[in-house]
């Protein structure tokens, strides 16, 4: 049994430009999860009848509508005006909501505009879900023979009920209580080659899902079924056949693996950014507790700090330029002995879009890890006109050399 | 007058939480600056009954119906299938398109897959737009009353032909040839707060478009007239009424005012970075030729590398703690003492989630700026629970104090 759903979107700040609709493609990954794809999905304004048809359309087409924002304290927000509307009901004030309402402003010491009590009024058939991210509840009301979900649009809000209340729904009705995903990270293919080294294997396994995720430079190809060992074994032949390019397996990103693999060696770890510019020390510090291995990083941008704070030698910049694997291992050891750490990755490279040469064109990157063991440089030629690409290809590529460093 | 338009994406990556679809928000931006707000967005899979269905009924509510997607080679693709279902008419090859894809892949020296055909392949009635950053072309097919656009879906294709046709058709149609357009850029402030100071402003101009852009820490505040007076005017206005927090006007970021200013001054920076971890940094050499400028930075995630590559004394740090201001003015002394840079900024701070304590909780952040007039440091504290936009703004209000030098 598989279940039609669809998704509305409620909002002119939808259709003038100033947000997208994120929430439907939040949705949709996980329902993939339970082998439901997104049937629709549609944004319309604040109008009632707007509302109010494209709900009744939907739930004309699907089982499920889950439909987003308009349940604001604001006469802008008409979501459950629309809904019962299609629903063919009036509108009833939920006295265990405006209670929650009136208490949540009393506990913060806040004035309750008139305006709230709003937030409390659903339709008169509605079923209500509590809200532990927000003020506004959610609801569900029958329309037709379809479910029409009401959720709040503030994504943080709209994920707590899609999460609480939508997704244990939906296992329920497919009774598909036991569903297993592996996802597989790629660095350095790209979808198409992931995909047609894939295709066999997806011919063998027709009860598991496939998916990919592209999050430019990685791949992220996920598997999913309702037995255990299929998805494991697809999920090994399935490495086996993309080769080195899977640097692991699971939810942890790069730089939160390499963080990982760092600690619990009780080791330490310094950059030293040219063309990354900092790019590798930001992501490295986006993870929370990154200080407890992370010592920081020279950005050496011009020639004399790479000197001044890494100790590269002018001689080497002299005979070899900045952009030279001999600059980039001085600066990969300047950086592990400055900054005392026991690794460290450097980068050094033309990012673009000027200072390309016929010897050194953009796309150029040196990267050195210096480490226990001595210190190895790689020169990569990204064939990427963007210097965006250039540099985030760049900084994965050195968190890849470094986890590679501890299997 | 003014023109309903709908957008239609299609493909199943959309459906199925690979992509979103982000054409919509990219048209809906544009076609701000013409006045109109789209009516309504939908996005169906790759299936040509669903396809058609719903062609026609956005055919039946707008004048203006703008496809994206489905206008690759392979049996996936059927837009035009789609559409000329929804016009009742059949398809045909458009020999002039075709032999352009033939001699596209020719001058590649590719060989032609037979699936390339298709990209040829539109409605009987429909008009050919020539896309010159891709293979398959656009095309415009009548629908009952209203003109159907079909566009690639890749973001680039779709943008250009969004600018090469459809805008300037918009114009002619609005004769709308002269819209003049005024960006504030704010941070420091919230959307409520620059719209409740902007609120009379907006009563006393009628004939201006105000348009709110939240990108976290900044407020985009956009003016839209046709008159370029009276938009000068009511921006000068909104800028008085909003004070301090403009920053700015116009397109430019911060991060390349900045550059600019330093620029034109002659002028050089440093950065050091502890709780933004190399962010500042990474958002200076986000622009393109910042080394002209910016000279690096030192990321000092540890204390002891604040003493080693930045001269912070130890007993600073003993007596006043890591995040304090006599550190921050240390951090940015010693960064451009030893960057040999005219200007420094640093940050040091709690971005959480944890290491917050009662007299320093997570949101606490020291910023300094060093130059050639002296230093000074300054303290945060940011009501955010999130690491990432504490970081953010952390980093934005740095930049924003060395803008400010130069004013």
């Amino acid at each position: 049994m598989t279940l039609k759903i669809e998704t509305l979107a409620i909002g002119d700040e939808l259709l003038d430009g100033r947000l997208a609709d994120t929430n439907s493609q939040m949705l949709a990954r996980d329902l993939v999860d339970l082998g439901i794809t997104l049937s629709r999905q549609t944004v319309v304004g604040d109008a009632v009848e707007e509302i109010a048809e494209a709900v009744r359309r939907a739930a004309e087409r699907a089982d499920i509508v889950v439909t987003s924002g308009g349940l604001g304290p604001t006469t802008d927000d008409l979501t459950a005006e629309g809904v019962a509307q299609a629903a063919g009901v009036s509108i009833r004030l939920d006295e265990p909501s405006w209670e929650r309402i009136q208490s949540l402003f009393a506990a913060r010491g806040l004035e309750l505009p008139e305006n709230n009590r709003r937030q409390a009024e659903v339709p008169e058939s509605a079923r209500i879900l509590e809200n532990q991210k927000g003020v506004a509840p959610g609801f569900v009301t029958e329309v037709g023979s379809a479910e029409v979900w009401s959720f709040p649009g503030v994504p943080r809000e709209f994920q707590h009920l899609q999460t609480a209340h939508l997704i244990p729904h939906l296992k329920g009705r497919l009774s598909a209580t036991s569903l297993f995903t592996e996802t597989l990270r790629c660095l350095g293919a790209t979808e198409s080659k992931v995909g047609s080294v894939i295709e066999p294997i997806e011919g063998r396994y027709p009860n598991l899902r496939f998916q990919y995720r592209a999050h430019f430079p990685e791949i992220l190809l996920r598997l999913v079924g309702s037995e255990r060992a299929e998805v494991e074994r697809a999920a090994d032949e399935a490495e086996e056949a993309i080769g080195r390019s899977v640097y692991g397996r699971g939810e942890a990103s790069l730089a939160e693996r390499v963080l990982h693999a760092l600690e619990a060696a009780g080791q330490t770890l310094a950059t030293a950014e040219s063309c990354t510019g900092g790019l590798i020390a930001k992501t490295l510090t986006d993870v929370p507790g990154a200080s407890r291995v992370y010592r920081g990083s020279v950005v050496a941008y011009e020639d004399d700090v790479k000197v001044a704070l890494l100790d590269v030698e002018e001689a080497t910049l002299k005979a070899h330029g900045a952009v030279s694997q001999a600059v980039a291992t001085q600066m990969a050891e300047g950086a592990r002995t400055r900054l005392r750490a026991d690794w460290a990755v450097s980068t050094t490279g033309i990012a673009g879009p000027g200072g390309g040469t016929l010897e050194k064109p953009v796309g150029t990157v040196c990267i050195a890890l210096a480490g226990p063991r001595g210190t190895k440089a790689r020169t990569l030629h990204l064939p990427i006109p963007e210097r965006e690409r250039i540099r985030s290809m760049s900084a994965a590529v050195a968190l890849r050399e470094l986890l590679s460093a501890f299997r």
